[in-house]
């Protein structure tokens, strides 16, 4: 009988991993760097040894492993190969490989955003709910969508991606995906920061973001919260784009409850406020009891979401 | 053991009512008007005296009815309750309500937008498919959603509100429903044939649609069908909203197939091309799979939905 399970979040910079009991309890995590380099042929290799190197310390043996949960940066296909641009992979069999490096360990890899969905729905802010969008803000936007408590995968492995609603056909500039106007343009850390340049080079209007050479969203956020004018009127911008977008989400599948999470969350409920203020100017009435909640899981969140997804799958 | 299914379609001014063998054969089908005075309390039972009827002339008995499916034009909240604004109800328990009329007949009550999903998935133009979306352009916008060949209900009741996603925040004007800048203000019958004339009150471009006082959207898509400019270009708004609005819906879902279906619809591939055109034009890549199709049930489909509706019921 089995006593533990792994859970793996690969990002493009590092990957957190983690020794769960088979109640679910966080044992220990740690990190460890992804390497991209050589078609990312590394990052499940890597992985797997750090895993091992683990094992051996705690002897801990493959029998006694009932799982590893994979959170990866991309989308699954119908055959389960994933395709992640950030760690340079296409179509690639994760389960079936990590399996292969761990001595037949069963392994449930799924798309991270949706890992962190699971994670917040089973330990984090939407523990006890079944029908939850969570959103994740960072560097883009990401988003999972668990609907009586099951992901919502999409037939082509794109439900939740948020970040790609159009909200803004006027658009000229294109941003890396090729994209033009999409949620993610604006409503990301990137996007925000973006916004807040334009709108000072359009408009010398007195701000302490004014002449910042290194400007990141949380700047901005700290200075609207010490009253900066400009930047709060930057992160109202920012808010309606995601409320409103939301307001769409809604109008589709009516959720219970948005979880707000990623690194522009930290933000907190100034943000979360922000976001539910717009999202009720543009839903039907019976969407006014929808739930707005900041993620509590913070990075951990993917790690928890895996573990949970090979609990699931063992029924 | 029962031989028969009724399907009941309620609509605000006729409602269609259809005898189906136990395998889903439709055996004979017929129209009674909608009685909405009164609050509406007559809908159910002149829908249960007319099948009382036309059980007497069968020689039907009670015994051999397997159940009633009811299609609803409103939301079914918790607790089992009917808000249907066109019927003038708030609350009603239509389920138990139909079968106390029918000497205790099982009933199965659905909005029916829904409904109509269900038909099309099982007789019409999504027959095969499990993920599907319906989209009913009619005098206001509907939509019913099918994920893994379940209805999505939503939390509130709220799930395929596709007329509600707003996409102009611009706008000034209110529709009935007090809400403002909805895909229903301009992409139902009743909004095309509105734009049509504010355009035509801007701008007086040469067109055969110029001062024509009673004006349908069948007449906007006639004048579209024999080259008239100033129609196309109408249709071609009507058809980027729709368009915009269903990538928003496939960004969040991402299902296999959309039926267009409603009165409009009858505007056949011209409308369905047109559509799809526009919903290129946002979708990420993987959405260039999905399908688009025409409703092949007509009006009958929320008839078939609500049989198959209670079918399912029984397992």
């Amino acid at each position: 009988m089995g006593k533990y399970i792994f859970g793996v979040d690969i990002g493009g910079t590092s990957s957190k991993i983690g020794i769960f009991d088979s109640e679910g309890n966080l044992l220990e995590k740690w990190e460890i760097s992804t390497e991209t380099n050589n078609q990312g042929r590394n990052v499940l290799k890597n992985a797997a040894t750090s895993l091992k190197e683990k094992m051996q310390k705690r002897d801990i043996t493959e029998n006694e492993v009932i799982g590893i949960g994979i959170g990866l940066p991309g989308t699954k296909d119908k055959e389960g190969g994933f395709d992640c641009p950030n760690l340079n992979w296409r179509h690639v069999m994760a389960e079936s490989e990590m399996c292969d490096l761990m001595g037949g360990i069963r392994v449930e890899a799924l798309n991270d955003a949706n890992a962190a969905a699971l994670g917040e729905m089973w330990k984090g802010s939407a523990k006890g709910y079944r029908d939850v969008v969570m959103v994740t803000i960072g560097t883009g936007v990401g988003g999972g969508i668990i609907l009586g408590g099951q992901l919502l995968n999409g037939v082509h492995g794109g439900a939740g991606e948020i970040g790609c609603i159009v909200v803004n056909s006027q658009e000229a500039e294109a941003i890396g995906s090729g994209s033009k106007g999409c949620l993610e343009q604006y409503a990301s850390a990137t996007g925000l920061v973006n916004m807040t340049r334009r709108r000072l080079e359009r408009d010398h209007d007195p701000s302490v973001l004014d002449n910042m050479e290194m400007m990141t969203a949380k700047h901005i956020f700290d200075a609207g919260k010490s009253g900066d004018k400009l930047a709060l009127e930057m992160i109202s911008v920012f808010s309606r784009i995601l409320g409103k977008g939301l307001a769409v989400v809604s109008c589709t599948i009516d959720p219970e409850i948005y979880v707000i999470g990623g690194g522009v969350s930290k933000a907190g409920e100034m943000l979360v406020t922000a976001i539910r203020k717009a999202f009720l100017e543009d839903v039907p009435d019976h969407c006014r009891m929808t739930k707005f909640v900041s993620a509590s899981l913070g990075n951990d969140a993917g790690m928890y979401g895996a573990v949970y997804a090979v609990m699931e799958s063992i029924g």
